[in-house]
């Protein structure tokens, strides 16, 4: 790779490749990312009018999506590269593998490339935490955790150490990831119980996550289940077609989306009229807007993920990167002494030099 | 850079640095890159219905723009990251930089990531080239080239090696871009001549390209300035606000875009009511309508630069560094035994004993 680590040429890039990023959350600690990522995601909702929006841009396929996340503001333009294939996992693939950038506004260089796989779990987590802090009753300390898949982990880990959630309640239609999340959380000082049902999980619960996988429309949450006060935080209803909760169950609640035009076409709410009311997380940190009217109110978060969130979370690793002097400069952008010359670039050997050559590389 | 040259794992990407992409037009030659990059546009072009395509999507500031450019078949998606800032040039950096992506549609998995840069400068050039190839008068030897700039030796050099020109008409309101451009085609068997004014340099050509970097609303070809038969390749007019041409040359020419709901918008065909008469070049390669009607009959390509360009450009870059065993495979997307369990990245030591740290690395 062509970095040269002793200077700051405005022309390269910092790069964060997934094993960097997995290095940095080990040295970080994964609470402290958990809480970083959810700092600047509720910082980045406080200024929420500062950022040009757009839904997201998604190319579909027979065997899944890919999708741009592009935000801005006047300083910071970052996008996330995305994919949701669900077959993948046969081939040995993540159902879902991202890539994010943020750049200069003022001049469009790259400053940051990163993986988003893991840190997308991350913010997804954090993001959540944020919510349900605004949301979920004081004091919860229970939570429902329906699906137990890739995701679960790390729902788990934040709703424990940002929301205090000292119980857990396990189901998974699939018993082997239930096992490998009670293995990857051994160490994590709550109470765990597996349950042998959604209902089982979700009775008493203060807080219900769903974060199911089905890619059809499924009825996870039903309203027979649904007690006085609950959160539901519904993760996995996040694409056309995809919904976890009953109709009656977010006509029974309140309901709080990221990004009202996005969630419309990706959330749970897909499945409601264009006109049924949501209030947008923001206004309710910035106190715009009321969060849950009373104890015995049930809440809904329905998340979908916004390009806010990997804005936040992009922010994050590269401050963090910056800060530990971890990761490495690409030169994804030519370095020119003249910028109205880029032919110069096929004229001087000194850059040719630079490069390396794997010969013995093979085709993917 | 955590790459692993010997084995060819599914989650690792193919990178093509700024450096690589120079290493490699040297060692394939740049007369050879651009025709290969031509051959793909026309085979590309020629499966127009394949494509699922969509208008760039542009995030506007007070200094600039950065549009993401998706467009993808069954097998391949790709996107560009280009920005595009006039005021770049007096910070040392280029106007317009970019980077782009292939990646699997079958599973979502980024293939290739590679700079587009330079890269965009060739499939410019190379596009210009396939549509004059299709509308301008069989036998045209002499071309007008109206800007001087960072984009003028691509399209000269593709004018002579695709087409034949043997003469060149020089103007720029910047005579230093002209002596550059001397200089950078000093070696190239064609007859030069610098000329005083824009009228100079077009009067008798058989082909004119303008290829200046006006953001205001610019009128460098006039109608007293068109010659019965000239084939007008207007590549610099390629944003709102931004346009080269009176709307009289359009109005008495036979005009051809790339693709008509984005050139309507960015295009010199921007002056123009929404129902002006324009045809698609991908229409005129596969014969469905008719190119240049005689001899006499002035053509415009209304070039702005379209998504299938650059995915027919890193098509020629990946196969072109796989046959050279050139480029670096790099960890972008985490590789996971169990790629249901993401977390387990948490668990392995093994994995971050691979990451290089560069703890002099400063901030940029």
């Amino acid at each position: 790779m062509n970095f040269t680590p002793s200077t700051s040429r405005t022309s390269e890039t910092l790069y964060l490749s997934a094993p960097a990023v997995v290095e940095l959350v080990r040295r970080q600690g994964l609470r402290a990312c958990l809480q970083g990522i959810a700092d600047n995601i509720q910082a980045d909702f406080l200024r929420w009018a500062d950022f040009d929006k757009t839904a997201r841009v998604a190319s579909h396929s027979r065997q899944g999506v890919i999708e741009l996340m592009p935000i801005a503001d006047e300083v910071t333009y970052s996008f996330k590269y995305v994919n949701g294939h669900p077959g993948n996992t046969r081939l040995g693939l993540s159902t879902v593998m991202a890539f994010g950038v943020l750049a200069d506004v003022t001049t469009g260089m790259p400053l940051l490339l990163s993986e988003l796989t893991l840190t997308t779990a991350l913010r997804t987590a954090a993001m959540s935490a944020v919510a349900a802090r605004a949301l979920a009753r004081p004091g919860s300390r229970s939570m429902a955790l329906i699906g137990n898949g890739a995701q679960s982990e790390f729902q788990a880990l934040a709703f424990h150490h940002l929301l205090g959630i000292t119980e857990l309640r396990l189901f998974d239609t699939d018993g082997e990831a239930t096992r490998k999340l009670l293995a990857n959380l051994s160490d994590l000082p709550v109470t765990v119980r597996v349950c042998t049902s959604v209902a089982e999980a979700v009775r008493g619960a203060d807080i219900v996550t769903t974060v199911t996988a089905d890619k059809a429309k499924a009825t996870i949450i039903t309203p027979n289940m649904v007690e006085p006060g609950m959160h539901i935080n519904a993760v996995g209803g996040d694409c056309p077609g995809k919904t976890e909760l009953h109709p009656d169950v977010l006509r029974g609640a309140a309901v709080f989306v990221e990004y009202a035009p996005q969630t419309r076409v990706e959330g749970d709410i897909q499945q409601m009229p264009s006109d049924f009311a949501v209030t947008e997380v923001w206004e309710v940190l910035s106190q715009r807007q009321a969060g849950r009217a009373s104890a015995t109110q049930v809440t809904v978060f329905d998340s979908v993920g916004f390009a806010l969130e990997d804005f936040s979370a992009l922010r994050y690793m590269r401050d963090t990167a910056l800060a530990l002097g971890m990761g490495e400069r690409m030169a994804l952008i030519p370095a020119l002494d003249d910028p109205k010359d880029l032919f110069s670039l096929l004229r001087q050997p000194t850059l040719a030099s630079r490069v390396q050559h794997l010969p013995e590389m093979a085709e993917a």
